[in-house]
């Protein structure tokens, strides 16, 4: 447990990670971009839960096909589920996904 | 053109590929389950597009974790998109996600 919590804060620092949810869909495209481009980052994770996912992958897609064509991959995708008790007092699982990008070898 | 139906042919009938949609949620977990176990499968590919991503991503991760627990995991995911003209004659884009699960090796 205090391994995984280790790991989480080393890749925090490691990375840039855009967490996506409901703001305006070019807000975190745009986020993205910046993280590459005027901040000069190697690989910015792109994270979301549950009915986010979907939009996570677009913005990867939409920023690797489109804006930064040719310049930057999808370098790893992880899935994985977190479980938490609701107000409700049951138990829910909700799905997350990190789609890891980077700069494109020459 | 032809390539592209001649490719998604020969994934067909490589792999045992689940398609999401808007049909109940248990149904394809069931369908990936059965995949495994009654049609001895060793990999089975999830699949969706557009807004079904998020439910690809919960399919699988219910699959693993909870109904073929330590026996099934997560092998590979894959992002794309995909570019289509509309009715409206627009040329729009929707994102794709495969998530490859297979037996874990003992």
């Amino acid at each position: 447990m205090s391994e995984g919590t280790e790991y989480e804060n080393e890749r925090r620092e490691d990375s840039n990670t855009i967490f996506v949810g409901s703001r305006p869909f070019m807000n975190y495209v745009t986020g993205v971009v910046m993280q590459f481009t005027t901040q000069g980052a190697t690989e910015v994770c792109v994270k979301a839960r549950g009915k986010f996912i979907s939009r996570a992958v677009d913005i990867a897609e939409v920023t690797c096909k489109r804006f930064l064509e040719g310049q930057i991959e999808v370098k790893n995708i992880r899935i994985n589920s977190e479980e938490f008790t609701n107000n409700e007092n049951r138990l829910v699982r909700v799905s997350t996904i990190e789609v890891f990008l980077g700069k494109k070898s020459q």
